[in-house]
């Protein structure tokens, strides 16, 4: 599959790009508003890849040629960038496969993070009610470390959750998932439960702050 | 110690009991609303600990007389019965050292379970608002599976979260949560971490209905 990352310059969307384009076939597209930007970051991405002996192309476009050309889209900027990201690419995706909601809204105070929502709910629920008709919206993605995926020294065994109301576009994305080396993707329900699965990311950054040695902690569901 | 399980005859009030009256030394209090209740599962409990070797006694109480006797009162019940329980012993328990939450708010509509928390924000925060002043308030063992707890042939192996404003309150409810064997547990904050911290029971339940073989499922941080 062709998988664009938009935003993919950020730390997910390096993570995601490194993983895929290390674990699998798929084709990886990074999106960025500048084109300039995501050649150059695409170019860093290859040499990090062939420092590991993974002689890949990485492709470096601005976000709307990106999502043009992708199967798959992924919305790997972050939460308050998520509306304008995707009315910047909504009339490029209208044959795509799926498009990926892995952002999650929070904010901190003194005691550490805590979830907030966009007023739709969820930022799943925001980008499915922003998306062009017909183009599914599946969450995932929100609970893994980017610094942990984009090491690939790291082995990961790691689990990681799946959220949609569209069965072949949940199955499509975790299959995508789990070409990843040592990640498994757990179906979690419909996007009415995304924001238990998005509410997942300000609780591993407050036991990364919490507890000696948990820096880049990720879960397993046993 | 000695550890009051009010509601105690319920799943969660079940499973803690036998697996500290078979991993520690921990006196255990099981209280219910209903003195004879309590001292009916109290024996119920003993005989379960005995059919797998363990010579223990369980005592049996109402919920105010077991608060009473406590060093360590744990408000066991649904969520919807944690205000008038803690009222109903407020007066019982001003020289305990710690009041342990485990209750999570939820409702449930045809997408699953989702987290419903009271108006103060959490129910950990709730039992803290009414708590007696100087009473400790802490929340634990919200993610455990009540049933795989309370089947004593099963190696846990899992995490539990534990959020608290009172360090040596928080301390307490690590030690006695990892006197569980198999049971680790991380502090992941202050009260305000709460709703990060309780909303993964309905995720967990969530997970369990939508992923086959995983009806009894926790969690691992790594």
């Amino acid at each position: 599959m062709r998988i664009a990352l938009l935003g993919g310059t950020g730390d997910i969307g390096q993570a995601l790009a490194l993983r895929w384009a290390r674990d699998t076939s798929h084709e990886i597209l990074v999106g960025s508003r500048d084109p300039e930007r995501a050649r150059g970051k695409a170019d860093e991405y290859e040499t990090e890849l062939a420092s590991v002996g993974v002689e890949r192309e990485v492709k470096g476009f601005g976000n709307e040629m990106a999502a043009d050309r992708a199967d798959v889209v992924v919305l790997a900027v972050p939460a308050y960038h998520v509306r304008d990201t995707l009315a910047s690419v909504a009339d490029r995706i209208a044959d795509a496969d799926v498009l990926v909601s892995p952002a999650v809204g929070m904010d901190r105070d003194e005691d550490g993070f805590h979830y907030q929502p966009p007023k739709a709910g969820s930022v799943t629920r925001l980008v499915a009610d922003a998306a062009p008709d017909g183009v599914p919206v599946v969450g995932a993605f929100h609970n893994l470390s980017a610094d942990r995926l984009a090491n690939l020294d790291v082995d990961l065994d790691l689990d990681t959750l799946v959220v949609g109301d569209d069965g072949d576009a949940v199955e499509t994305v975790v299959q995508l998932a789990e070409g990843i080396e040592g990640l498994r993707a757990l179906p979690a329900g419909g996007i009415a439960n995304a924001p238990e699965v998005e509410s997942m990311t300000p609780l591993l950054i407050n036991l990364a702050m919490e507890n000696e040695g948990m820096h880049d902690v990720g879960v397993q569901f046993e």
